[in-house]
């Protein structure tokens, strides 16, 4: 929250951040959803609504001129709008009698003209989205370049694929960051696609007629939608709440493709496991009892920031769906504040996720050492296919199982299978040694790898008006 | 849930319904995702697999049509399969065993061949999600459609608009209903879009690597998503579930779109408004006990199925974050119940929602009796804009307060405001007469009807191969 | 959020809000869990900690002294400490290396002694949670006697009883004072109960064992508790959250009965019920554009706050499920925030719902023509019952609804009833006067009012400690 | 969904089972929450309605014979209430009618005196809800005796603990397991109360005064209560759903302690870990391809189960807070499905971990194995802990962490710590090794076992009069 007064800290990057900030607010976008920045985009919108107003020719441009002066945020203060906001149930009436006592002259009699509250708040909501979802953007591709960079250096890795936590059958590690790799694509590419068609200005008067605009209220909604860049809607949506859910709905998928991929890395880096570690800074990770302890942290957080959405998307759907008549009685003003920790929790949950796949160790050695750990049992798959043509899918595997539960008691599986007189019937020892190698064994596991490298194109962004 | 010896009860619509099915599985969606629609896509896809593989060459034509032969889910005893599914954690398990054993010579040790438990049901799923997209978006359409006459035929239909469930500005019930559609229109384009591009097949094997088909994994992948018309995926989604996040959120966000507007329908058809009523069969909306009631049972069915939708995308949400390494230790397990209850509970709000549109009532009599229960208090705005030039924004809505808050206490508005000495300054008694008349107070409203009315295009959807 | 050099603002009253919080974060409770509330909580369980480790004798009394007299938040950065948690994934990290180096001499070395950084914040949390729950029961508390105030004078205003929005039968705006009240008093029960028994201290060290306070650790955990004054837990619960969901569900009730309150005063607040208004301060529920509006801006702030909390609880449960082994890897960091923010929220909601109840208006005499408004159609099934002793009851029920929807088109109730032919068999016209007369057909109403005003007793609230 | 022909089927336990059932609706909770068990307990409440009648003297004893006599569920088309349900928005309307139908003679026209529809709907939820209660508190009861018994025998087993998924401290199996014992211990406690105490019978009439009782209201009210043996509340909560919510968090809660035990299962019988296994009937955990897995298939579905409970939580959280006035037009409607779902869920996930917790093989060996993989640097904690009056604790902490890094390199911490000069000024490579023998490092481990296992006493239950 950065005060009014804050004139010794310049940029963004100096918001002084609260005591859960550095693990739950983590990455630029935190910066992109505090109070300041929500004020300036309030102010923000009611400059453009005011040149709109000028350019449909109902008030001189010096006017406008005036207005947008006056609009910067340092100039008012977050607090006292906070509290008197409870007057009138909405920050935004304060703030228009404090915006019009800052404008000089005639030019004051304009400000807010045309509008309601929830058109300066609505329209702000989708500024604040798009300038949060930059560095949102940012850091899920800098994630999911990380897991192509992984993806391609590590298609001959060899490890064991795990289903249930057990494992199953050889894959590459490659395999495992392409995996990564998609779902961050995906993300990205929904999240891309929200930011570019369904940010929208929000213009619609008291009740959606522009009535106080007369005719001319088509011309200032072109006017606001241009002068903010954001897209014009067919027509005001205060109760129409799709934009939101689809934005939140978006930001939900991203916080599952991060948390899965999050959870991956703290069950990779667990004790017993141990192929990847977090590399980060020094003194990363460590605890304040444990001094042998190197914690995942980036990985950790990550998860902690992606664990908000669900809830929180919850919250919105609820709202959407109790926006009554023309303007909701509660539900709109439920929205602000899941919207914008959504918004930060997300953001924060891609820059952690950035940094821990950036700096991701992986121990090559050690995934080898676990593949070999049930002794050619994760190859049992590849011997039942061997059997089948000739025994049947069903015999060649109840025999296989019989041969597994022998060799998960201690004997090498090679030498139970050779020893059996029906598989040897079938097959030789050698082609038994063959088919229990597990670089044998990979199907299209590369083909895979490079169908997930062939990552969407994406629209240059346009970078943001400010 | 159709039992399997129900070969009396032929088509899908003769599925007996559960105690609550009137009410919460409304409409045809719900054959399409009980039990024994489940059973025939876990079916579907074990057929096309086979066919798949034929058309890869590595099995007989012969033995595919032996297997699509069998894949009829009337052979099949769906309480038995369910029993046994707690052997191995999920259906798919005991359902091979069982076509298996119903598939003559030889081509039975080629049933399943290539693919996980996981891959049948996910693929299944898509499958059923496509079908009961079907019903559920043509009851969308139906609604929408029925909001779309109801704007054109009502954009002259004047009433109060009302924010915060306090009468505002007039507006008309045609821009009430233009809003109305563009919610509907914008759900139904949302979930087209993700049944055209979303819905994939899912084939990966038991780790994701195809492996135990060799060089032929793509081939075969190819094949099974041509056999389903469904996408094919870059590679194996076990755990890469934006899939299903985005079906799920898309009917999250029909549900809102749908709720909000049953929502307004139970507002406006209440006992002290009275604009709308419910049409209907007879008998409709009778009450055990009070036999003057006339409750608006389609809107109020409507709600408590949308209701269902946002804990039920929470859940899906949270599972995709938990889909741990190459197949989830429980979170794909928990999908299966809400992935189908929100099917049935979208797809029964919008039936409701577009029975409760097309009959429904509008009294605009009442609407217009409504509308001027404030005796012009509505128009107050209005008069303030008029007397903004002169006195500015400010000072002019303080003034008409002033007289609104006088007015509320029994006297005519018009009557106030002409005996004020600073408003009789600047509008004459006659200019006052016309300020407040609501019928040229409507801003936009009719243009933004005209514009909800340019619906987007969807593509033809394609016809489900079944 | 407080920052740390807010000597200038003295008391928790004076906290800064953020752009949201006049209306997201009313009452006293915002000031018990902001950041600087959370501090002075984190560094009240150390110095209670080292009170504890010397009441066991493993260390002087002096050292306890000097760690207590250097545990004030004002002396600590929360922005720093707050960006120094990413490193070690929380903020009593860094925290313990303030406030070992703020200690003078040899006690320094003692500051933490056998705690985890979860062992400091669990404790705190459930300190922030009492602290905060004291202003939220004094204002659920308030509410309810508002509503018990309200069902005791209005236990003979009569007014329309309404289901699914239809006026139904005549009730007491007393009975439904008094349902109010029964949910009031039920939320703030249960609430209290929680406080009472299951806010406990957390002490486990590293793993549960307290292995580094060798035989000493049972000792200190009672001490720790007394210190405190929360209760002793049988063991750690770094991963068994039972603690945390039922205050995360407790809360969650208290919205709910908080919700459904603040709907039912908006709904009777409508423009044409109109049966209710808010009092409150002067200019509150003004509207920005609309000079006539008075909104109910309390009720309509309670429910978008009482709106957050099933999502917030919902992410509770989740974090609660997945706590794994001995502390958690990221489900523990996931409840910081949604925990304050429940206590915020819910806190919040209790604050405008006692403004709301205190100031409400009642205006019986328009409560009184609603009733009128359907002209004895609510008695109907009055009519039905007197009726049935001699047609049966489904006959009788048949019988009035015709009469129904006869007068429903205009004409008397009376009116029609007496033209019957086989009521007026049964029921003379008198009789029929009678049974439509509102007053006369209240039930139990009455006494259920005396049941509710039984209210619980709770036993009296300890103060806090601070 | 038991059709009403299904005489050849006698046992609750026969109801046949849907295709997802044998994982999502395990053990015999699902045949108290099945169509036959609900609509059973319309018609046990519709019975002892006319009971209380009688006992108040309304009617005649005989008549509520008949009334009784009729109320078997094998007597009524479930399927054709469900479908007439849509008439009147909920099955207790067909349901009065095919009763009254049902009931010879006169008595036929006293069924369902005085009550509305939510009437029966609600006290018969809370009936279901009694006897779903009961199977799931013996699973849960069971499952926490496994714990019990797994903790005392266990006490002795020193195992790794984890954190953050890294192995941190020494503990024993025993502790872990008596953690698991006390989330089961509380929910279970919370439940039973919740039971006992909150379950009530719902009787109000179509406005909550019992008008049509006239003075009787209060008698049949307290009959009604004593004939089903529920509690009689203080008014109608047709719209004070603190009953609903209360159940639905105790269960919610319950759900969070099994989902957590379920996860630890699965994570200890990680292939890497392998300190446990499922037992369970031969067959279980086999996987369709994979012949050598054998997969935790319980506590995978105890996952499953267990994640489905925040959603519906949360659902039921946000339809209590939407009740509107005296009765709600969807809330309540919206209720149904999510409170029989969550009780089948958490049912089937407590008859899930049960089977696990009863059945769990647990390799004390391979805990030893792992609790050395990392050589005695999980006691550096210790040797930190004895340097520390000579160093203090953060010198020490820091000395430790340089030692533990080296010995992480592949050297022995203990020959590192003996090397270094500082430390071996301190301690001798006895006392070294005395402070890296794990079994002497438990601190209040045991003593933590012995107050876990004594567990809380609950009241016997009552069975159900059924």
């Amino acid at each position: 929250m950065r005060p009014s007064s804050s004139s010794s800290e310049p940029g963004p990057g100096k918001t002084p951040g609260g005591l859960f900030d550095g693990v739950l607010a983590r990455g630029r976008v935190r910066g992109e959803v505090d109070d300041a920045a929500w004020l300036q985009a309030l102010l923000d919108v009611e400059a453009a609504l005011a040149r709109a107003t000028a350019r449909a020719g109902l008030i001189p441009e010096g006017y406008a001129a005036a207005i947008t002066a006056a609009c910067r945020a340092e100039r008012f203060d977050v607090a006292a709008l906070g509290e008197d906001a409870a007057e009138g149930g909405n920050p935004v009436i304060p703030l228009v009698r404090a915006l019009t006592a800052a404008v000089p002259g005639d030019a004051a009699g304009w400000v807010h003209w045309g509008a309601t509250s929830q058109d300066i708040l609505d329209s702000a909501a989708m500024l604040v989205a798009r300038r949060a979802l930059g560095p949102l953007l940012d850091d899920l591709d800098g994630a999911a370049d990380a897991a192509a960079r992984l993806a391609d250096d590590h298609r001959g890795t060899l490890m064991a694929g795990r289903t249930l936590l057990q494992q199953a059958l050889p894959i590459t590690f490659g395999l495992k960051a392409a995996g990564w790799l998609v779902g961050l694509d995906q993300a990205a590419a929904r999240l891309d696609q929200i930011r570019q068609t369904r940010l929208a200005v929000q213009l619609g008067g008291a009740a959606g007629t522009l009535a106080s605009l007369g005719d001319d209220g088509l011309r200032v909604l072109a006017g606001l939608a241009e002068e903010l860049d954001l897209a014009e809607p067919r027509m005001a949506w205060h109760t129409e709440r799709s934009r939101c859910t689809e934005l939140a709905s978006g930001l939900g998928q991203a916080a599952a493709a991060l948390g899965k991929i999050a959870g991956d890395v703290v069950l990779l880096a667990s004790t017993e496991v141990a192929e990847v570690s977090e590399g980060g800074p020094p003194g990363r990770g460590g605890s304040s009892t444990l001094p042998h302890k190197a914690n995942p942290v980036a990985a950790v957080s990550a998860r902690a920031c992606a664990a908000q959405a669900p809830g929180l998307v919850a919250t919105l759907l609820v709202a959407a769906s109790h926006a009554e008549h023309e303007r909701a009685a509660g539900a709109w003003h439920a929205e602000w504040r899941p919207l914008r920790d959504l918004l930060r929790a997300v953001g924060s949950a891609a820059a952690w996720l950035r940094d821990c796949l950036e700096h991701l160790q992986v121990d090559a050695a050690r995934m080898a050492a676990n593949l070999d750990l049930l002794d050619g049992l994760l190859l049992s798959e590849r011997v039942t296919a061997a059997l089948s043509p000739a025994l049947g899918r069903l015999a060649a595997h109840d025999l296989v199982q019989r041969g597994a539960a022998e060799a998960a008691s201690g004997a090498s599986l090679a030498g139970v299978l050779a020893a059996d007189p029906e598989v040897s019937r079938h097959l030789s020892p050698d082609e038994i040694e063959r088919l229990l190698d597990s670089s044998g064994y990979l199907g299209s596991a590369d083909a895979f790898v490079d169908r997930a490298l062939q990552r969407p194109v994406r629209n240059a962004r346009p970078a943001d008006s400010q």
